[in-house]
């Protein structure tokens, strides 16, 4: 195939002519396919029905330090569940607090906290001015909602293979006293895929904030949803701030939302023990604690992060011939056209989408009325506006294998077409 | 007996001497009893144990809607647990909010956004000066804790019979528009187990609030928490406000924390629509809603409003005689001697204990000396201060009855032996 980019405009109408014929019988099929849900598919969920079985009426409820977990009572999570995020995060119990069953609720709750408390006996942010937030980008959609939803001004920064540009981060982050925060994806990162290098992490611990308040919210949230390849392990981003004189520097989220069951999980975070004791005396005014049952029925499933990790093995196998499908697919249905490029993660969730420049509207419009439903384009940057519209998060783990080979052929389709629409045009 | 104001010095010094030597007896058994904790006992729990077989690996964990209950999805509770929460509060089910573990969690999320955000796009309340809420006293702890955490002016406000004292409240809520919210606990009451009398209930719906943003809390914790006599109905707070043109006046807060499980159960609020569209608009940036699952397990466990109530019996049977036997001791303890008076509750988990004035403090002191803890004096007011030291939170829910009469023959020692030291020292 000759680059679109390399056409005639004779050639480009005689492709456009041939993909018209396939986009109208695609179209024809009346399908009905959603494409924009990074949530388990139902085989997945089947993994952990024998959870359920675990904790009944014939149990005994205790925590290994005697606790009941049926009353009042612990707030900041059993200590075995503790001793299994601190094994996941590779901290010590004391730096976790296990609480609730959405990561995202606890990363919404330490901003609103810093905006209306303060961080460690400094100013509420809400009384500093419109502070910011880095936000490297493609990134995660609901991150930059929270970000937004507290009038945070978010400052795009560009992602590369080894992660976010750091010399940009080191720029603002050590200049600006406005800069508070930054969002991180360290692991097989929604939706690109990237995984920090060492150097990346080893950077980011040794910033010299120009704000004594700045934090980075680590969202590990894919650190066990290896697929594919090598398993890379990344570098321990709260031991580097310790060791850099940061230690209050990072916090760290995790869930078992895609491990066990979404809404039905657990969630926790990771920091040091100052910022633990700080979030600890708020959850005291907020929260009688977490469910205490459903910690032990997590517990008792996996038994220890091995458990984990041989869940983890299950739910790779399930989803590995989807993500092969999906690079299958886009490879013979895209090939050498130039109309798109797209990621080949190594784990996680979601393929990253890249459209030629101003195309990925159009691409999510034409995918639309062809039954196709994807993430809206310019979702996965703040405000959502992707600056080179060209973005698409592709959510692979959900449809069946015959539904995504079908999705990603319209995707191309439309891609290519919305291609030549645009060369066409200039 | 001689009421002990009665008494000349000799009578009182004599007195005690015989109460001296009690407390004596009494210490020197080394007790270690815990009267502060207002938490279900053992019995209590196992009555919910058949609920932890109810979901199990070989359920259909789809709701009567047909979405799955293991999967992401459905953020402000499932129909069929929305549908009981409406039966409880006498609401529709579009005015209900289902959401995580813990009411008090919720009143914490709606002060939180309240202040950062501010109410149905009004002004937040963080940028209007120094607010204000109104606290009935004695009144539950952790209500004033939110207030406190957010450095709210608290004002406390007497509660009589038939609910607070409505003429102060109308007074300061109509003329002070600083004046934002006010915490009730409208049924058997925490620690009074005063029930709002219709009045009451209607003069608050009828409340005319200098501020367009008040709100009333409306905790109704203890709703079907019946003991003893009739089970009074108190009018619909959210039918009568709207009736008065105040229909997004008031939130009401409910837990199934003390029907099933206390961390493991269900929390719900009602308010007007108007109120729900802008609180699911703030969780749908916050949360990934709540643990379907576990809501699942509590509506196949209850069946309906009526498998609740026939759940509520059974605790009604279990504490019944823990209320009263700690009537009975006391009145046998205390006697005509005027060192205490205390509430005969129809229902929720309290007794109210009020020493004579100045006295409270030193009777906590001397029960503790004697190995019994109690909620510490003060803690059922506004910062802590009982303006006369005589409010004493009795929990009698989760001692055995023995202890129980052991923990309320040495409060009532106490009680008189503080009293006495008070009347010496005129």
């Amino acid at each position: 195939m000759i680059p679109y980019v390399e056409m005639s405009r004779e050639q480009l109408l005689q492709e456009k002519k041939l993909l018209t014929v396939r986009y109208e019988q695609f179209r024809e099929q009346g399908l009905n396919l959603n494409m924009s849900r990074g949530i388990p598919c139902a085989e997945q969920l089947e993994l952990s029905m024998p959870m359920l079985d675990i904790v009944n009426s014939g149990s005994d409820l205790h925590t290994v330090t005697g606790a009941d977990c049926r009353n009042y009572g612990i707030v900041d999570g059993i200590p075995e569940v503790k001793k299994l995020f601190a094994d996941l995060f590779g901290v010590t119990t004391d730096e976790i607090i296990v609480l609730g069953n959405s990561s995202l609720n606890m990363m919404f709750d330490t901003i609103s906290s810093a905006m209306a408390h303060g961080l460690l006996g400094g100013e509420p942010w809400a009384n500093q001015g419109r502070i910011k937030f880095l936000c490297p980008s493609p990134g995660y959609d609901r991150h930059f909602g929270i970000t937004e939803y507290f009038d945070i001004d978010m400052i795009p920064i560009e992602i590369n293979e080894d992660g976010p540009d750091m010399d940009t981060i080191e720029k603002l982050v050590e200049s600006d006293p406005m800069v508070k925060g930054i969002w991180c994806v360290p692991k097989y990162s929604n939706p690109t895929g990237v995984t920090y290098s060492d150097e990346t992490v080893m950077r980011m611990a040794r910033l010299k904030p120009a704000a004594k308040d700045f934090r980075i919210f680590w969202d590990n949230a894919y650190s066990v949803h290896y697929l594919f390849g090598e398993d890379k392990q990344i570098v321990n981003i709260l031991h580097e701030c310790k060791k850099n004189g940061n230690p209050n520097m990072v916090y760290m989220y995790f869930s078992t939302s895609k491990i066990t069951f979404p809404g039905a999980g657990l969630a926790g975070m990771a920091t040091s023990l100052e910022n633990v004791n700080a979030i600890k005396a708020r959850m005291s005014v907020q929260t009688i604690g977490g469910d205490k049952i459903n910690q032990l029925r997590h517990m008792r499933f996996f038994g220890n992060i091995d458990g984990l990790m041989t869940q983890m093995e299950k739910h790779a196998e399930i989803l590995r011939p989807r993500f092969t499908a999906v690079q299958e697919t886009l490879t013979k249905e895209i090939g050498d056209s130039g109309a798109a490029q797209w990621s080949d993660p190594q784990g996680g969730y979601f393929v990253s989408f890249d459209t030629m420049d101003g195309c990925a509207r159009r691409t999510v419009e034409l995918c639309a009325q062809a039954g196709v439903t994807l993430t809206p384009a310019g979702a996965t940057y703040p405000y959502h506006r992707d600056p080179r519209d060209r973005n698409i998060r592709i959510a692979p783990t959900s449809p069946t294998i015959e539904n995504l080979i079908t999705a990603m052929s319209i995707l191309a389709v439309c891609a290519r077409l919305s291609a030549i629409e645009k060369l066409l045009a200039q």
